[in-house]
């Protein structure tokens, strides 16, 4: 049950990374997604690309799924050295993990863009989708607390999220650009969907988005986009999403997701926990399509990527002009 | 039994290693190791001193005995997804040796000097000695073989020395200098002994010695010096010596190391099995000293150790002038 037609995604990390799996799993050989490397940093001289790696991962089906991040069948021994020698631990480097973050920095230092080695990395990994990071350029998420500006794994992981957010900077994005992969893939003919994926709209989706010319190419699409809300009955299913919004006065719930990405998005995929916020979202021009959007196992994860297939294909009559 | 006076021993890896482990057990407090760095490449974009570390992990205790190099309790997840991702495995990194590997990359990179940061991983470790790299420029062994010159992980490693030498060439020596804390361990005025350990005489005590300024400071000192025989009955206790010097046109024994030495040292360790090269040694103006000098265990590197300095002790009359 393939289909010919090609999908895009953008995603962030861990539910984008489902989403992306299971539109795999549908059938969908000509993939591509468009990851944010907003959270990307360098960490020890390495190279850490935490939303491309998840991505990585979990296509190439070695992602640990208990952890919600890094491989499964990890070690430690590095962490556990690394402490003995004095050396910062806060960001946990598992030893399987640290082969792509090594081989990355090298090729990166060689010269070689992000994309070349992703997609070496992909292949050798079996990876069945295009990976592809949104830019080459290093765009780096700031967020903007209120103890001051700190770089995004400082806030997620060394500081858990502890702090109150006032907003967000993506330092370097007016240098970036969409690479030339991200631009040959939204501007292929034939594109059946754009598909946004759970990820946070905040940190995960807006890098991407913010890249010059990127909206250009999203927008200027004759594909149908369809965005799968990542909050679910006003939570966030992981990650802070739900908190940031709290923090910077929007109330979490798929009318704020809606409202988001309202102008962009022809159709928004929300959970039955949410049924009854698909009137307003309408309202917002929006079509809604009602789902269970948990993916608790791989079963979730292809219907749901099926669906959302499903629902663009009937936007498709509704979508924009070119 | 700790002696007040201080010792430098002049050291490349597994041998060398030995005997620092049994001068320090030997209670020697002020002991420093001047230690060959012509072995240090860059693989994978990590900096590598194999003959820095094996010092290292040898005198905090934690070298893997069994193997001759690494660490005890290992691991090789990461050289395991390595090689699933395609990326080359000749050079074997474990798990938790790559936290030093990792750790002194990055500070090599934002401009300290090897020296600071081998003191680091001393001390956080616990090597009683102070492990000083011979010099912080880069120096690079390159092998003369009858393919070509290689360089010296690629003939040590790679080819596992299985190719004919006919020389070696010392890259970069001429722009490379001993360190100052190098420098400031043999002018000591109160240095008991100068003690070249068993290591590989061409390639591991060579680039010590070719440094410039390196000899005037070892023959400059009023210190006796001392080398131990890394050939045992004409053999090579571990590693290619022997080969290389048959390779090169010389027979490998004691004679041929006290021959290479002669000018230099005042006296020469050799085992019970070369006992009867003493006198031929002596002649060549070297006092010799007949023991057991195979290092199987703590007890053998201890009594090694002492063994050496009352050697040293016993030479000192007879000492240069400075």
């Amino acid at each position: 049950m393939s289909d010919l037609r090609p999908v895009v995604a953008l995603a962030g990390g861990v539910g984008g990374a489902k989403l992306i799996h299971g539109l795999a799993m549908a059938g969908i050989e000509r993939l591509s997604a468009i990851v944010n490397t907003g959270d990307d940093f360098e960490h020890l001289g390495l190279h850490i690309a935490p939303d491309v790696d998840t991505v990585l991962y979990t296509l190439a089906g070695i992602a640990n799924r208990q952890q919600g991040w890094g491989l499964e069948g990890e070690s430690w021994s590095f962490m556990d050295q690394l402490e003995k020698v004095g050396a910062p631990v806060w960001f946990r480097l598992g030893d399987r993990d640290l082969a792509t973050h090594v081989l990355r920095t090298e090729r990166l230092r060689a010269g070689e863009r992000l994309t070349g080695i992703t997609r070496v990395l992909s292949r050798r990994l079996g990876a069945p989708a295009d990976i592809l990071p949104m830019s080459d350029e290093p765009v780096r998420t700031m967020v903007n607390t209120i103890s001051g500006e700190v770089a995004f794994q400082d806030y997620f992981v060394r500081l858990r999220c502890d702090i109150e957010v006032k907003g967000f900077r993506f330092a370097g994005i007016e240098r970036a650009r969409p690479t030339p992969e991200v631009a040959a893939a939204l501007r292929q003919g034939d594109l059946r969907a754009i598909v946004i994926c759970p990820s946070n709209p905040l940190v995960s989706i807006a890098p991407i988005l913010s890249l010059p010319g990127m909206r250009e190419l999203v927008v200027g699409s004759r594909a149908p986009i369809v965005a799968v809300s990542p909050i679910i009955g006003g939570r966030a299913v992981k990650g802070p999403a739900a908190k940031m919004m709290l923090e910077l006065g929007q109330t979490p719930s798929v009318i704020a997701i809606a409202e988001t990405y309202a102008g962009l998005v022809d159709g928004l995929v929300i959970d039955h926990l949410d049924a009854g916020a698909a009137a307003e979202i309408e309202g917002l021009g929006i079509a809604a399509h009602v789902t269970g959007t948990l993916m608790g196992n791989d079963d979730d994860r292809r219907r749901l990527g099926m669906e959302c297939l499903e629902f663009a294909d009937q936007l498709k009559g509704a979508g924009r002009e070119p």
